[in-house]
């Protein structure tokens, strides 16, 4: 059986990229992180969504939260107590944007990859319906994936890890439908950036706008609970 | 004045790292890991470098050890107590590379780079008097730049985050000789796999076996404290 690394935040992309990496043919090892981000509720979150995976008996091997000390950087609005989240779209990238977010989550899944000889790393990262951060670009997946290539052990022996980022350009609408085929409750998930702790979402911050557009996009009803 | 982030673990090959930084004109923002390596004593030895450093009158702004979680991973014989340190010669790749490591380190390297507006970034990694590691090769680093241009908001404003890597091409004994030249104080450095809590090398690992001859070569006296 192939195996994967996947990335589990706990939002809606990333329970659909399970999902996917289940129906795929994939046993999931699924990697959270706790990076003091401001909602903890996005990690119960992810519990919950491996968990349901499991009870639908889909193979999760594993589930890592790995505690990351990202906020002594600061410099986001997510990470930094002192930056408020905003509550308007904003131009260019916005203050939610956490510095090397991706690149170090991608890395620990890369160093965990290697540990259990994954065949693929998946991360939910999406080009269209997203917050313009950087670390979402399909040229940015490309890099990673050459340094994975240069990086590693089984790169040096001609085998590759691959990435996959299978939403990457779908819209959010058509992750919904997506996620919904392969029996994804959304209500399990959070995507609020500052949810409270019982996960109940904001409403107003641009992760819950993009995902109320999504629902409604996709002509479904939206599970989400908000305050 | 030009800043950078060192990374500086406290071993020959990144303390003349940080006093080349300083010899370019940069400032340094000096950057240690805790990631459950056999040797504590590396991170004593680090921070002595950034010491000396500071009493020589050379800017390092800041000094951050980052602990990181990567024994969770196991898999190295740097991290994984049941797996021993070679005293031969291996062949391939060693089990003491650690998976990733460069990479997450790097990735955090970028992260601080970001958030403190940084224009470069310092890592004394070397692919002639080494271990062998797919992640000191010229051809990693190259990957790394790119990903470094595409990951970042600088990057996407067309500014460049400078992977620096002033030892890539050198001999141990040439960066010993260099380091002379900026006055390191080599016997302040710890490279061995498997120093003891006082810092003493074992003398019979790869590290120290690369770092004795370089010291050899360069003709000129070891003081590395044996055991």
């Amino acid at each position: 059986m192939k195996e994967a690394i996947v990335l589990v935040s706990g939002g809606l992309d990333s329970a659909t990229c399970l999902a996917i990496a289940a129906d795929k043919g994939y046993s999931s090892y699924a990697l959270s992180f706790d990076y003091g981000q401001r909602s903890v509720s996005e990690l119960d979150a992810a519990r919950r969504v491996v968990s349901a995976n499991l009870v639908m008996g889909r193979k999760v091997m594993e589930h890592k939260v790995i505690e990351l000390r990202m906020g002594e950087f600061g410099g986001s609005a997510l990470t930094d107590a002192n930056i408020d989240v905003p509550e308007i779209e904003s131009e260019g990238i916005p203050v939610t944007y956490v510095p090397a977010r991706n690149t170090i989550f991608l890395s620990y899944a890369l160093a965990w990859a290697e540990v259990v000889d994954a065949d693929a790393i998946f991360i939910g990262v999406n080009a269209l319906d997203y917050s313009g951060y950087p670390d979402c670009r399909p040229e940015y997946i490309e890099a990673f994936q050459k340094l994975i290539n240069l990086a590693t052990k089984v790169g040096v022996e001609g085998r590759q890890i691959s990435l996959e980022t299978p939403l990457i350009n779908l819209s959010k609408a058509e992750i919904i439908k997506a996620g919904e085929q392969l029996k994804v409750d959304y209500a399990l998930t959070v995507s609020c950036y500052q949810a409270d702790e019982l996960g109940q979402a904001c409403g107003v911050c641009d992760s819950c706008r993009l995902r109320k557009k999504g629902f409604a996009d996709a002509d479904t009803v939206d599970p989400t609970r908000y305050q």
